[in-house]
């Protein structure tokens, strides 16, 4: 085992290479060769999987022992920077500053990515490396649309029956401290589009029309009012949201023909896609109303309730950290959505969430080491 | 008096002349001109008053003797064409089929300018004209904005104290046949820009957003379902109508910061401005959520409820076509809303509302010759 000084060392060098490339989503700006050339060397295999402008690869170091598979995922794309002058230190490039170094990504999460380096480093290396296969599945387009990217590396795994049993996601999972909350599953996340339909007219003659603002705010009002679900023992209730209303022609004299409403439902498991649907809909069709409803649903809820990573995860921070962290499903969606569609074990583990898609974005070189160690820790008690 | 014949040539040939212009809002594209040269021909005084891009002109003809005032007013200008290929002739092309003439602004409103012409011809050359002053308000912008057009002329009249004492505006005011419905006043009209202030944020951490659109629902939908009024002998009650809505990012995993809604109120005389102001801000501030409202009045409600001139205008209808007319304050605003403000008797009376601002817009040359009668016979009745 490195000591912390090498471990920072190298956590610091990985992650300044990472934060130089100005990897906004999808473009990956090399990121990812410079993984590819750190796990070559480990003796892992590496497949380049480029979807589109998005940059993927899998990578496996497989033992002679059969043995569960462990994969690791991460992003290299990072949000956009915003205006590069609020910046206190420009953001891609890396400024240590105590144990503190800044950059766009470094939370966010490319500081999980040198620590995952560092682990596989480590733990390839040593002889606790016993039986089944150690695996990398990294994207770079994770902010962004995330349709030629994880979903699409996984799809292929899926088309040649790849077992997967384990995945740690690097997404940083952590509020106040490092491992204080580990994600073991993510809310299902379900667009309507709403249209409803009126007849357009003037409003010097509103009874030539029908006004589908009037017809509909009623109904909206009950959408908003609904008790979905009272969440569970794993997901907090479900919640409705109505992201985006639009009608109108501009003009104050028209009333318009038809008004258009985008809602969202982050959804557990004590709900299912279809019973959503169905109570919408029973809902709006009390109103009387003429309605067109499409929709679109972006990831089922996931949920890894208990099983060996949830231990592995949980006694590793208990470990290094001395906690026991919380365990919890709320927050948006990430990738871990479609690698658990494989059947397999997910748990997100990272550094603290404050400052991720902020100005300013940075996290502590010493979480990253003590991360790394959790890693390497999950490693071990998998693969050991 | 010009027979039928003589009459129908008249109207054809000068309101062919009007058709030719593509006089779209606010261009007048020479309309103007050809109306002042029969003017000046008959001898009225000319004074051309345009501002900014809009012609106007205000021409009177007076007698020795004193009396009344009686304007008439009109608009050269016209409402786009839409696709000129949906229209069976083109639209800046006078085509006479049988007794219709088909082109933009036929109905509105160079048909009645032409039947005005031809009346004052007649008029101002004949025995019957013995007092007073006969006028003219003409606009190139009453379809669009209407800031420079009448409304800036009647601030000249009126900084110079000028007595106008009737008024008769040619639009379209009948509905099933010509004088059925006359418009003996206008409802006022006054818009609501609401600005409902939220909190921004994303879908999956609601709770530390404010949805602007959850907050406002039930307050919309409130005021959509409020009784204003319940009209008087003149008016219809008072319509609300919301015009136009948009809230969102366009994204639907973000909460919007606002929602922006922009209502309008058609009202009459049983309720002020002030009332509706008040009625409006109680019912939003019963549900607590933070908002900004202006207000824009474009047009207090007028009423000529009786006298001279509603009584010349309804013998003449029945004298020329059989008929005692409807007095009606519905639809939409016109130029009659500005003149009123002088303290003017304003009626309004034209041809066939029903095909104006649409494709294949036509007016029958029959009716704009018993149109030419009616205006002819109110001179009389109010000048002789």
């Amino acid at each position: 085992m490195p000591n912390n000084i090498q471990s920072k060392q190298f956590i610091t060098q990985l992650l300044s290479q990472l934060i130089e490339k100005p990897s906004v989503s999808p473009n990956d700006c090399g990121c990812q060769e410079i993984l590819i050339n750190h796990l070559e060397k480990l003796g892992f295999v590496i497949e380049r999987m480029p979807f589109g402008e998005v940059s993927n690869f899998w990578a496996v170091l497989e033992t002679k022992n059969p043995g569960p598979t462990l994969v690791f995922s991460g992003h290299t794309d990072v949000v956009p920077t915003g205006n590069e002058a609020d910046w206190t230190y420009p953001p891609f490039t890396p400024t240590v500053v105590g144990d503190l170094i800044y950059g766009r990504g470094t939370a966010d999460m490319k500081g999980s990515i040198a620590a995952m380096m560092l682990a596989a480093d480590t733990f390839t290396k040593s002889s606790h490396f016993k039986r089944g296969r150690l695996a990398f599945l990294i994207t770079s387009d994770e902010e962004d649309k995330a349709i030629d990217g994880t979903q699409k590396v996984v799809e292929v795994l899926r088309s040649r029956n790849e077992q997967v049993d384990y995945c740690v996601v690097g997404e940083p999972s952590s509020r106040d401290m490092l491992g204080d909350v580990v994600k073991n599953g993510r809310r299902g996340s379900l667009t309507g589009n709403l249209k409803v339909n009126g007849v357009q007219g003037h409003v010097a003659y509103p009874h030539l029309a029908k006004n589908p603002v009037h017809l509909a705010l009623a109904a909206l009002d009950e959408l908003t009012h609904e008790v979905w679900d009272d969440g569970n023992a794993f997901f907090p209730a479900t919640s409705f949201q109505i992201a985006n209303v639009n009608a109108g022609t501009g003009s104050p004299n028209v009333i318009p023909g038809e008004m258009l409403v985008q809602f969202n439902f982050r959804f557990g498991t004590e709900l299912t896609v279809d019973l959503i649907k169905f109570r919408v809909t029973e809902i709006l069709d009390k109103y009387k109303f003429d309605y067109d409803l499409d929709w679109w649903l972006s990831g089922l809820p996931f949920l890894t309730a208990d099983g060996h990573l949830v231990e592995a995860v949980s006694n590793s921070v208990t470990e290094f950290i001395g906690l026991t962290p919380m365990l919890e499903t709320t927050g948006g969606t990430s990738d871990g959505r479609f690698i658990a569609t494989l059947g397999t074990q997910v748990v997100e583990i990272g550094p603290i969430n404050e400052m991720i898609h902020k100005v300013d974005e940075h996290v502590s070189l010493n979480d990253l080491v003590t991360l790394n160690k959790i890693y390497n820790s999950i490693m071990k008690s998998i693969l050991g």
